[in-house]
């Protein structure tokens, strides 16, 4: 496996995509010596976005989390998260009545608008379900998994409703040795129970990729070839970006292990364009 | 659609097998009539079984809820459970050791051997794990599911064990109107986030079958031919059945209902040798 | 089921997407009466186009197939194929080399450019495959199943490559009470045996929703509320045109009939905004 | 990765299991030295059968095979295959009128009766198909890929009836280093396109091996604690011998190569009692 340099690969693009757990941070901080990454890009001029599975907290919430560690770089308007595709879809399709939701409280405040109440399955009274318009999963965080997952199951053979997943991923690290499952596979488990069809936001799915194209400051006027696509996921940033036809780099700080790289890719036939050993710029 | 009379159906077989849920009670208590049956079989001589996906109590708990309910008939060696094939891979398989369990004390006891004992996941430490030598999922109650599936997601990432799932169904009806999650759609969601195979235990399987085959009274003087598997849903009992080589009895008290039934009949293409209106001889 | 009349539905829309297929043709010519429909687009000046899962050919191609027809308004400019998407991706990402492909001759010609050489599979030497640089399924037609399928899966064990998938369709009517496999369907049974993940393009995936969106006349200065989606598909069309945030129309001319739409509705949870007849304007 | 001696690990047990491909024989004879193991069996009384998922030729035709290659001990009655479990099927459970099959006319021959026609899809016409009573999916070799598959899907649409898969397989090894789709691979392409369940015969499923046990010589006064399951698949053999009950010796002259055996099993979860290099007596 050849390992490239990662200051050399993004000199070469204009605009950086950074996936966030496993690539800038983890669970315990910020990946050590990232801050000169966000240097090297300020210096050059480069624009670069987070593009994250992530419905718990609005952007303004996930950019202060990087202020609490001494990241200033990391602006609202650079965070574009699957949650945000969800409020989209919101306020397109569904527009007016009471969302259910799955998740914190936070992550809840974020999709309410003055025409959509939120409503948590927590609080949900199974026997007055008709103005329920749609269903939201938003965090695994926030309510009773033996009480809530049921009466979501329930709610769903009584309504047929459209059913919004706002983070696709199974799983996430929450520790050095510990992982937790994420609202994703809660949320499969359901779909495969009821045998509907959901309606799924996140990486890999493309709508991800043009949503984050479209909030790029010199957008339209930038091609898809000046975009890389950082992340340490496989299945979600590499077959993703490569799909929406940009270059991806894997790094090695996060679900992608060194010793494993190369039989994954064997296995997967997912081919970063490059691998590197992080997002660290040297 | 023809409905077949059961009177008819069952006399013209020397064994019945009967599914429990949904075929002879259901969350409320008996199927109304179904004491009939029993008179009948006694009266007629016909060998019957209950072939079920259950690993929650042992087959004399269980034979102990018939009694409660005012059936004398349903006697434990008349009892065939999901839980007694996942008794007999530990004894064959395991032997020895720590066996994990997700369940109730109750459902574990049934398990428990001088040689192999058992630990609910509930009490499991996570640093301590060298001497667990299987997991078992056996009944969804018991235990925190946000807790307990996190754990057991762990718990599987630290040690490659033998995992057995006792119930392979994925819901159970709780009230006339309501359903729950049964514990063979946990185990499916562990075992599609960590990607391995669990050893399932349950109808459709032929091992289910053969099990109950080889508990019949005049086994091995009767043939495929001479058994009528009956139950309420196409998924488990009826193509289980008919994988087996037996003929099978649709019965409309449980999960099929009669509007329901010739298109889901003609959508999975498993089809049953007759349809009855219930398991009630009338 | 309560259905509504097309033209007040469209009436409402600025620009209108169709899908091809089973809305405006079929397989023994066009939908009659669709002529009324180009007409009343034209004197309303409503833009539209047709975003089709087709790789076989090119727009241009596609478009002479409307003339044959005696329709001159399906120009080449209004036709968003997923072989669009594939030969897009091409472009970006693979760029050099040989690709080899499964189709005919005609769905080739398309994706061949000065620098990209495509090679059919049929032509491939197994001996011979270090310039193979990505597979791409094009179309059902012009190779040998038995023969070619098996060349394909042992290509993919020698070469570790992208594959793109541009037609994800299982299956397309071929006569009046007959279908065939399009390519989706055999290159899902490969994807399956070797394991490994391909790219695949064509709706529902909403990178074909934003292609066609780009290609709007009034591009970007239209909101997704002023386009409607035309199908006759709930896992394509109706599936797709939602989750990309947009109203949809079910039409009966094609996969759904009018006796089944209820409940696959239900069965799927695939809910459009509209049910209509068919996409002819009276 | 520590390695079992084969000899000392069959001298623990009474009766042998083998998988045949990969494990006795490979695409290009005998694996060498496995007469060793013949003489050894003999000369110990240890019983031993092949247990294969083949429905292409009766057991007589398999065991003349193996003489062919000058191996005298395999003979018919020891061997057990997938195509047997078919044919008793459709003994119990479909009797008479006509069955239509997909493979060579040598395979259909042993599913023939007196009281069961076999109809080749080749020679079948869909506009006569009211007699069919079940369609055999046994062979990939006998019939054109394009026109047959075709009509099978077709056929399917027209009757529902049952469908047995008699070789679950996906692949088998054709060369030193090309593999060949098997008979399961196209199955799962209709099955998955039509959406019905098919019946599926063949390891790992627990029917095998109940048929192979009660073949058995000594049978029922043999424990499953006295038999091993030798085989190279893990997914088959292994996970099958497992269920169960029975001991499993993987062998790495087949699928699963030395340098890939641990990371697989981890992978899988699937656990062999052995590992052995090979299953010949040295």
């Amino acid at each position: 496996m050849v390992l490239d340099n990662f200051r050399s690969v993004i000199s070469k693009y204009d605009v950086i995509f950074f996936d966030a757990f496993g690539v800038l941070k983890t669970y315990n901080g910020l990946i050590p010596g990232i801050e000169n990454t966000f240097t090297y890009l300020r210096e050059r001029g480069k624009d670069f976005y987070v593009v994250t599975n992530d419905a718990s907290r609005s952007p303004e919430q996930l950019a202060q989390s990087y202020v609490n560690l001494g990241v200033n770089d990391v602006t609202p308007d650079r965070i574009i998260s699957s949650g945000m595709l969800a409020r989209e879809y919101l306020d397109l399709k569904v527009r007016q009545g009471v969302v259910a939701y799955l998740g914190t409280e936070n992550s809840a405040h974020y999709i309410e608008t003055s025409d959509l109440k939120t409503l948590s399955i927590r609080q949900l009274d199974l026997n007055n379900v008709a103005d329920i318009n749609a269903l939201v999963f938003l965090d695994d965080e926030g309510f009773d998994w033996n009480t809530d997952l049921t009466k979501t199951l329930n709610l769903l053979r009584k309504r047929n409703i459209p059913v919004i997943v706002a983070n696709t991923d199974k799983t996430y690290p929450a520790s050095r040795s510990r992982v937790s499952f994420a609202i994703g596979a809660l949320a499969k488990m359901i779909e495969d129970t009821i045998g509907r069809q959901f309606i799924r936001f996140g990486k890999p799915d493309p709508q991800m990729f043009i949503f984050a194209y479209q909030h790029i400051k010199n957008y339209p006027n930038v091609s898809k070839k000046q975009i890389l696509m950082v992340g340490d996921t496989l299945q979600t940033d590499i077959l993703g970006g490569n799909k929406f036809g940009l270059d991806t780099a894997l790094v090695l700080t996060g679900n992608t292990q060194a010793e494993d790289a190369e039989v994954r890719i064997r296995a997967t036939g997912i081919i970063p364009t490059y691998i590197c050993v992080s997002a660290v710029v040297e």
